[in-house]
């Protein structure tokens, strides 16, 4: 935790404007006040400050990167989350690495380096791809600029690129709303935390529910618990409850059952990866959803951007990497009790070990269609390269 | 909490030979020691002893239930669970009823208001169902004794059924370790505690592993956590360890995963009610696993005795009442602190909402077999009628 500084409180009212002010205005709002979930530090113009996500729901800390190993433990230890998010953060780290050394040597070894921290995201690689290919040619007197410049037009890019997400994923819940009539509610599945702060604003999947909700549309969205790490309960729950989207909280197991008794319109989810053939890498238990979907008729649309396409693969089940996570965070468990303290409790039976894969992979066959920046297709090789003539 | 009396814990050595003899010399074990889950006091001779599974496995309480209240709450409460065992206490809490008023008005009463304590298992209403049969015709003055006689034999009954159901499903886990090889292991996936501690003995689907285990062949068992209540992380991991069976829990979200990486050979699980088309009502995300088990060519396979049979519901995902308990255990979840102390914390972000199904039903299409005391058979009203033609 030595790397960890926490410097604000948004709970204390005195600091919110400060932060607010040194957030970027753009469309997602923690209270009426938009944030991005990183940006550079508007007084020192180049620390790089982040939301520990750890802490979230139960405090708002605004972390101060300086280093590229800060960057990296962020990352690891999951203060950072959400390939798009992880990728843009990363793109800093190679900035601030630079900093210190702009030798070639140097950005080929943080570029190595931070693309260790973690295996399933394809983002992450494309994000420190994009920066040794703008870095590479340079001078090395012209490196960090141009660095803080490539990770700022990263971070730019996927505002912009979430933005689309969203308006080419709106036209999927406008339709159900339509069909299911006047004054109906449109009932959205999500699993694990494919929103603003997974990426660095608007999101992936909650991008086209944010815009739905914003321009009036009844929309209720299932939240998947997303054990082990809770990511649905203590994040999705808590950005869409921030922004005013009604939602309701269900463990993972209950999806199957509310798609067999039709309270599920749609499901929509993020994506780590996306293979060549439109396999999904995506957190562990997307594949459950998928199947279940598929079984009772509910649509299964995954959300990505460009990034999340890893070109390189066909068959994801057989050749994206999945991460084993600690055993840990399946045996134990962090929350607040009922007097505000924040506690980490053992749920698993003393003695007994635990596994933690923190990725599976949907089959294309299960997924009715991908939402991109740029429109929606078919998860085929075919519906890609349509929308992707450059890549495949 | 007036009507909990924690009597003793077992963790105070000097108790456990006593509390020892006040079990039965059955099957399944606590470091060595035989228990059943439900006896008569050995000391008074009527009241009911049960183990608080709300403390498991943080602490073996056992409880003294001295009247049909205690009976139902430690029901509700979940202090006892599990489709049999609940049958079996329910039992009890007649006679205990009966001990105070033999009247047919208090029988009547006590069946109905026992009855209504669980919606969904089937198991409670057949107990309370033959309690009726076997006391309604005596005098008064005969049904104390018969009651309790009664009770005593169901109890003696789901032990031999238990029994019989490991032995019938034992079949299944010697082909697969014959098949797989000299020094292998199988791996067996299963969901909630369907063990010895929800029946009076043995359990159902753990039955054949206990069975398999104490044989000598090779098993190793996927448990999931189950949430929300963690009856697998805390129940079925205790009671294999306690047992000494290996085992690996998993977050709920994993087994689709391990079944497409081969790392399944079979699902076997418990359940709270069967139809007569053989449709499969059992803990919420049961469904889930049999899907990504027919997906993957996985043999999925439900034990019950026949008791959980239900021929007056045909389609059990129409039919079957699902029970909504309280969004307080999805939001809340109690366990240990590293240093000792039981906490609840609260682990979805505050203001969110949380609704809370208890249980699925898994059509009978995707379920390979049932397993029952008399022998396996397909799901399915033909396959039942084979088993059972007197009930169908």
């Amino acid at each position: 935790m030595g790397s960890r500084a926490v410097i604000r409180r948004l709970q204390n009212p005195k600091v919110i404007p400060k932060v607010a002010r040194a957030g970027q205005e753009t469309g997602m709002k923690i209270d009426g006040v938009s944030y991005r979930s990183v940006w550079v530090d508007r007084e020192d113009g180049w620390s790089i400050r982040i939301f520990d996500q750890t802490r979230l729901p139960w405090a708002l800390d605004i972390l101060r990167l300086t280093d590229e190993d800060q960057v990296a433990h962020a990352i690891r230890s999951m203060q950072v989350r959400g390939a798009p998010l992880i990728g843009a953060v990363a793109a800093y780290g190679v900035a601030l690495a630079l900093r210190k050394d702009a030798s070639t040597a140097n950005l080929e070894r943080v570029v190595a380096m931070l693309g260790a921290t973690r295996p399933t995201a394809i983002n992450l690689r494309w994000a420190l791809d994009r920066m040794r290919a703008a870095l590479h040619n340079l001078a090395p007197a012209d490196r960090v600029a141009a660095a803080y410049a490539e990770a700022a037009a990263i971070c730019d890019d996927d505002v912009e690129t979430c933005r689309k997400i969203g308006e080419h994923g709106l036209p999927l819940l406008r339709e159900i709303a339509e069909r299911k009539g006047p004054g109906s509610t449109v009932n959205i599945l999500t699993h694990c935390n494919a929103g603003w702060i997974a990426t660095v604003d608007y999101g992936t999947a909650l991008s086209p529910i944010y815009q739905a909700h914003d321009e009036g549309l009844k929309v209720h969205v299932w939240v998947d618990e997303t054990r082990p790490r809770n990511q649905g309960a203590a994040l999705t729950a808590w950005e869409l409850g921030k922004h005013g989207v009604p939602h309701t909280v269900v463990a993972d197991n209950a999806g199957g059952h509310l798609m067999q008794h039709g309270e599920v319109d749609i499901c929509i989810v993020g994506t780590d990866r996306v293979t060549r053939q439109g396999d999904v890498a995506n957190k562990i238990g997307t594949y459950l959803k998928a199947l279940a979907a598929q079984d009772n008729g509910v649509p299964f649309w995954v959300a990505l951007p460009h990034s999340t396409l890893d070109t390189t693969v066909r068959d994801g089940v057989a050749e994206i990497p999945i991460e084993e996570r600690n055993a840990g965070e399946v045996t134990d468990l962090t929350g607040r009790t009922a007097d505000g303290r924040i506690e980490t409790i053992r749920v698993v039976a003393e003695g007994s070990e635990a596994a933690n894969p923190a990725f599976d992979v949907t089959p294309a066959r299960l997924v009715t269609g991908l939402i991109t920046e740029r429109g929606r297709t078919e998860a085929s090789e075919k519906g890609l390269a349509a929308l992707y003539p450059e890549k495949l």
